[in-house]
């Protein structure tokens, strides 16, 4: 289901290509973060205008609300939101344990009250494997248990004992048919902890394997030295996926550490707030400096925000609280990550991925508000 | 500039086209409400697809926000928010007169604090007529007084005057190129007071005349009556243009009376609540019972949220606050309200528009939460 077409030979970045029921996705791939099952601002078509080739979504956010009943009668996931690409879906782990309130944790799974109105509810590997199955994802996520970048070393260990145990148990649930299925690495910064568990997952042999218990708040050196001591233990024929990363630079740092898959709610999110992202760094428009400034919000993007609407146009709109205004954010931002992830693969195809990388992280200025809106991001994704 | 191509033998419906500098419109032809320079919650593409023809902008607002040096230096309101087709800009009167703070009238113009900032301004016959030059709208409205609907008859009759005086003053300013002005009659529900205002304006002899002083609070009866005792003493050879209606029936009965142009919030403002208007009514789509109803909003209907999404998804977006939901609602009830006008110019043309009528009003059931949001809608049009 995954092929690796080409290994670069300066980097560890990968050229893939996974094969979903619903479409083929080409990696290094970003994937847009359809939590309830929209692309925050944006709608289908636009989605694909900017080559969108797979979507996230969430399980413990659709499981509360619209509930599975209704995602049953819909006919699963991709028809009730209208997108016949591919879609991950998240397990709902990562939602359990920051965003729900936890009565108690079992063996089996969790028991916890519903962040919107309260409701007592439980899910474990078998809950969370039996909603992705009826949501229909091309690819599921175990139900993993992760904790706070901070936790203490016990609190690390028993996360990833119980993530193997529960992982385990997913293995053997039923799938909808031809849904792959990852396992989640977590560990946090423990080295030995990392190795430990990426081998005790590889042995259950997962379609693919993603890195957790990053993007919950580290410093970026830890959540680097996390996917550092992770991706030597992963099989190097099989997808690996970054969980709720990042910004660009970080993205093609992680593609040359040999990450292929990454989702994000940042460019949705801080669009939202009106910034705008560029190659060069995020920027925020609604800023006084930009309210003549009739250029594009990137001169040569061609996304659908930058043919038709300048800086002014969209400050204004951001101003008045203009729901278009955060709709060509989104969207240009949306555009961006895509259209960085194509440069990429084109780079590595060419050979010239580690050229590309560093004139890229060179011009790139992290901005502050960025940073500090993804360590709030966690939540959402 | 207004050729009038047909009327209707046993209603006062007319059909006409409206040339101007950025293209035709037929008439009779509903304007969506553009009032900070888009279209609440709708892009261009949105608009252009489900058959705009003209929107509307407005002079108080872009005065305030972004303000006049930016719509310069961008070259006009058409390039500041990319839309090719023609524009129609109301004064600023009713928005002075019902969202600023006055603090003196003066014989040429308010005085008022913004709504916004508190900021001093003044606007009258004269800026008014230099805004809309600056913007350059293809049809420019004159500075008016909109008393509200419950006035005492001196302040009607104040109001009338002071508005007369003020459309003499706005004749006699210079024009963008090619630029329109229509005169607005107010007068209230006072027969005489109506007649008087008409009469003066026509003497004035404006590109087509507005019907003022309804959609602000009245009863339904009301309105009709203030239409009633106005359009008799208008010109059968420019457009009538009743502003800020109605709910698509009262738009029918309208039509019947002679009226060639609308705008009205409506349709975008009740789909932000989640209220989707269809031939027959209008519903709250967030209701329980479409939660697993799997039809478009509209049988039949053939905008993007219908031929895309089901009640029960849109139901969803709309419950979990997702942006989504409300610009697909949004894009369906200004679809009906063009798709309406479409309708309604085929049934004149047809020789069928009583029968149309007819059918329609019997079929179309007023809803009170229509009617409440059209109550509350005059501040924002």
């Amino acid at each position: 289901m995954f092929e690796l077409l080409q290994t670069d030979t300066q980097t560890a970045a990968r050229l893939g290509r996974l094969t979903t029921p619903h479409g083929v996705v080409e990696t290094p791939v970003f994937m847009p973060v359809g939590t309830q099952a929209t692309v925050k601002a944006l709608d289908p078509r636009e989605l694909e205008e900017m080559g969108t080739q797979i979507i996230l979504g969430n399980t413990y956010h659709l499981y509360i609300r619209p509930g599975l009943e209704i995602l049953q009668a819909a006919g699963g996931l991709h028809r009730f939101m209208n997108w016949h690409k591919p879609i991950l879906t998240d397990s709902g782990g990562y939602q359990v344990f920051s965003l729900a309130q936890i009565r108690k944790i079992h063996p089996h799974g969790v028991e916890f009250r519903s962040h919107v109105d309260g409701a007592r509810l439980f899910l474990g590997p078998r809950e969370a494997m039996a909603i992705q199955r009826v949501l229909g994802s091309d690819i599921a996520m175990v139900f993993d248990e992760c904790p706070p970048y901070d936790a203490p070393p016990r609190e690390q260990r028993l996360a990833v004992e119980r993530t193997l145990r529960w992982a385990r148990e997913c293995r053997e649930q039923p799938r909808a048919e031809g849904q792959q299925v990852f396992g989640i690495v977590q560990g946090g910064t423990n080295a030995e902890l990392r190795q430990y568990c990426a081998r005790e997952l590889v042995a259950m042999d997962f379609d693919g394997y993603a890195i957790g218990g990053v993007s919950v708040g580290e410093p970026e050196p830890e959540m680097f030295r996390a996917v550092d001591m992770t991706v030597p233990h992963l099989p190097v024929e099989k997808p690996r996926y970054a969980m709720g990363l990042g910004t660009p630079a970080q993205i093609v740092e992680l593609v040359a550490r040999g990450v292929d898959m990454f989702d994000c709610v940042l460019p949705t999110r801080v669009a939202r707030n009106g910034t705008a992202f560029t190659r060069r760094g995020a920027f925020p428009l609604k800023g006084g400096a930009y309210k003549a400034d009739f250029r594009p919000i990137e001169e040569g993007c061609d996304c659908f925000a930058c043919r038709h609407f300048t800086r002014a146009y969209l400050r204004h709109l951001l101003n008045v609280n203009e729901i278009l205004g955060l709709r060509m954010v989104s969207v240009h931002n949306t555009h961006l990550y895509l259209k960085l992830m194509a440069d990429i693969r084109a780079a590595i195809r060419a050979g010239c991925f580690e050229e590309f990388r560093r004139e890229f992280v060179a011009g790139y200025v992290p901005s502050r508000r960025v940073l500090s809106a993804r360590a709030a991001a966690g939540l959402e994704r």
